[in-house]
């Protein structure tokens, strides 16, 4: 039975840390190299869609789709996603290779054009609240365009909808970034009760738009993964449609850097987003479009093939969270979730101790996701949370990968408790 | 031997519009439905890639590219439009499926971020200089974000150097969009001269910005081509390397909206160029960028590819100057240049009469370009430039809308000059 730290005298710690001292060095004489900082797929998962390459025919709905036009998506394609996502094809936009670059073009297209009467960029003041820990790429988006970013804790069952309801009577607060499914990094997925009272939020904002990053809409980690309200039926109700831009895409279905994002808004925000499109292209990629739709041929097919997904991430998930459960728990250092979908474990350590976490592991050969990286500037001010990326290294490297942390983690703490 | 319109009776010019009228019946009885209006490749031309999506392995200089990273594009993508194009690899950018995209961005990045000091939303006024008649894309890109547009006039070795050495000297004025090999529409390649007078500018202002879209720089329609000077070359000489944004693309080389854009440009812009995709991309499709280089080795690669477009499209231009020659020439109704690459014929008609023409064609079943669409805000003050996009259509068909576009200029002039 693991005993607390701080229940354990000066002496028992020096005991438990000339222990783990002589683990670490164990470690560091295998000179590892090992990386859990992105949440990259491993190559077996790509392999898994390399039959998509071998598209013979090119032509959709008798078009030959090799040639110029249609800008918005091959009607195939938008229909995959709109029944992936339970919308309409109308709502639709296939977007390029990543929804990153979707998500970047709309927080621009605020700032040069606006969502109402004014452009963003004509404002002394622009805010987002970014629920913490968050997802680094949107804060490096945020900060891209100046925008003040304001933490708001996660909970349990979503962000801390009391103190987005107040932050939002602030007109300078123009929006929200979420991942509402398997939340980056902590695989939270926002219980219904927190997507209705996003959903009826009344910003005095009037251009107040939420990003809603469903990356991993359908990334469950087995048969039993999380249900996400779909945040489009529950909008009408509060004539709020226009609040919501939702994004998606194959990169950790088929190929990260070469699959391909979609866009699902009202009918409102697409007619503006295409109004920018017609000036910013003539087409996405509608070859790569329609080698999606060859390969799976509707959402039945993409929904099985992350049945293959799962079976790969599972085991890889499983022996992290085994080893933080026999290393970590009880002792009343570390805190985390089981997530039961989506590519990230969030551990919270003892606050001040993740940066140390983070250099003891870079020295034993160990890179995990820069420390601060899932807080807006990089600044985690408890110093606590570190982001682990289970998915790229084979099973036996995340074994040793994953106890090295736990280690460190430890180690870390001790060091913290006894000055 | 044709006589001049002008020099002929009224009688005279009834007769012949007698004839036109009767010529003109006999295409509308039958019936057709033939497109000249935009520069899309014909599906043969899309046959000579086919080969490209083939590829077995996505492993280029060791690394795995079905995965995330490498922003700028893989190494041997950048090393093929380097030699291409005559620059280092370093200053090269890979970009997404159209250069369309990569201007529109540029454009919006200055906006948002600026080039020097000030970020153009904060400007009471931008304008740009528009080379006319020219591509209607660049003047939506521009239009899209409140430029105000200057009409250059296009002259047979370029732009109007005089006019733009003097619009340069207002601050406002703080770009211009160029297409300096094969201008689109009239094919004509700016002269060594006028490169040199443009590497040569010094405008007033210091964020002033050229977009080079060097969108036909290898497509020749014989072994005859024009030569474009390396803008780049001349730049250094006269301290001016940050003031040229250049793009390219393979969308008329394989496919157009499924090919890879690049973009040119200095260090300097770069640099501020990859600090804004940090923000936008993780990166763009690196396995499409690995089947163009597999599919073409290298630059010699490309250009053999090119002779095998040029030969299709060679009988395309011929047919439709032929008409224009037998019918259109001594009689002082047109103008047209005769050009060795490119994607279109300009056709200057009598000031007053394009849109008539546009409208004559219609009726018979031939869409032509938007009349007017080669200038700013659509306006064509002469009423007078007809684009004329022969790649799409098979050489039959060609044949007839050719005979049948020649019919309505002299009709629409006869008119004009009967009144």
């Amino acid at each position: 039975m693991a005993k607390l730290y701080v229940e354990m005298s000066a002496e028992e710690l020096k005991a438990e840390q000339k222990v783990l001292e002589n683990r670490y060095n164990d470690f560091k004489a295998k000179n590892l190299k090992l990386d859990m900082s992105r949440g990259k797929p491993g190559a077996d998962q790509l392999d898994l869609s390399d039959a998509m390459n071998h598209v013979e025919s090119y032509v959709s709905d008798g078009v030959d789709i090799r040639n110029y036009g249609i800008m918005d998506g091959i009607p195939s394609c938008k229909k995959l996603f709109a029944d992936l996502m339970g919308v309409e094809s109308k709502n639709v936009i296939v977007g390029p290779n990543a929804s990153l670059t979707l998500m970047f073009d709309y927080i621009s297209q605020c700032f040069t054009h606006g969502v109402g009467d004014t452009p963003w960029c004509k404002l002394d003041e622009v805010k987002f609240l970014c629920p913490v820990p968050g997802y680094d790429r949107h804060f490096t988006i945020l900060e891209h365009f100046g925008i003040k970013m304001i933490n708001i804790e996660m909970k349990a069952d979503g962000p801390d909808m009391d103190a987005i309801e107040e932050y939002i009577k602030d007109e300078s607060v123009k929006g929200m970034f979420c991942v509402p499914k398997y939340s980056n990094p902590q695989g939270i997925t926002f219980s219904d009760d927190v997507v209705k009272r996003i959903a009826a939020l009344k910003p005095a904002a009037k251009d107040f738009r939420i990003i809603w990053d469903n990356a991993y809409c359908i990334h469950d980690l087995d048969d039993n993964g999380d249900v996400l309200l779909n945040i489009f039926d529950v909008l009408p109700q509060f004539g709020n449609e226009d609040m919501v831009i939702e994004v998606c895409s194959t990169s950790k279905i088929t190929f990260p850097g070469a699959g391909v994002s979609a866009l699902i808004a009202s009918d409102n925000n697409i007619a503006a987003i295409k109004k920018r499109l017609n000036a910013q292209t003539i087409s996405y990629d509608k070859m790569n479009q329609h080698r999606h739709v060859e390969f799976f041929k509707n959402a039945d097919g993409v929904k099985a093939h992350m049945k293959k997904h799962a079976a790969i991430l599972k085991p890889k998930f499983d022996i992290v969270l085994k080893h933080l459960d026999d290393e970590l728990s009880g002792k009343g250092i570390a805190q985390w979730f089981n997530p039961k979908g989506g590519y990230f474990i969030s551990l919270d350590v003892m606050n001040g101790c993740a940066k140390r976490v983070g250099e003891l592991c870079r020295e034993a050969g160990v890179v995990l996701t820069s420390v601060g990286a899932t807080y807006p500037y990089g600044v985690d001010d408890k110093d606590s949370n570190i982001r682990i990326a289970p998915s790229f290294p084979p099973v036996a490297e995340l074994d040793l990968a994953a106890e090295l942390l736990c280690i460190c983690v430890q180690l870390a703490c001790i060091e913290k408790l006894i000055g």
